[in-house]
């Protein structure tokens, strides 16, 4: 019998916020999880769409003209290029698709700046 | 404010079994739902990999040589080219991430070949 990835037990295995874990790769793309809380940065990913599913909690994503609040089972994929600042007011679980490379805070580097393809 | 989508609610929009139903794109990836329940056929993607998550309910996949078994909030990804054969005891929900363009039942036309792009 094979093992499936569950998700609550990858994400009991970390607690740092900001720093995506990756638990899968399909193809060219990795599903990661994250722990946020608080304000991120602006930014943007000029080489792709972004996925973001909310597995618990409220996330808010601004852009510069609108925004956008996911809710626990909600799904919104931000397209390529588009300036974004996630928030969360409480700590809150999300899981991250996009392909393998992608830095959390897009072109700049900024203290919240996380390593990338660190699996959990 | 943007709207998020959310996945009960599409999942509300339909009940026809294998029967896969888009409901987001990122790049040219598509988020895919479905309810199945019972046997699928045997079938294999050979130009990609193929991410099942569980929403609800329990899923086998069976291999030629081995199988697994998916609770809700568990996730496997079929390498590109393995045969495989998901089976439900009972109605269960999924989410698939695939390629666009990817059919059901693979490189196989049968009874079950579920009409492609389909959104809900």
């Amino acid at each position: 019998m094979l093992k499936a990835i569950n998700i609550n037990d990858k994400l009991n295995k970390f607690s740092d916020l900001w720093s995506p874990k990756v638990i899968a790769e399909m193809n060219d793309y990795q599903f990661k999880l994250a722990k946020v809380k608080g304000e991120f940065v602006w930014h943007s990913h000029k080489e792709t769409d972004e996925t973001f599913i909310v597995l618990d909690g409220e996330l808010l994503i601004e852009f510069r003209d609108k925004k956008i609040k996911l809710n626990k089972g909600e799904l919104y994929i931000v397209p390529k290029g588009v300036e974004h600042k996630p928030f969360a007011e409480n700590e809150c679980h999300i899981m991250l698709i996009e392909p393998k490379g992608i830095i959390n805070t897009g072109e700049k580097s900024t203290k919240l700046t996380s390593k990338n393809d660190i699996w959990v």
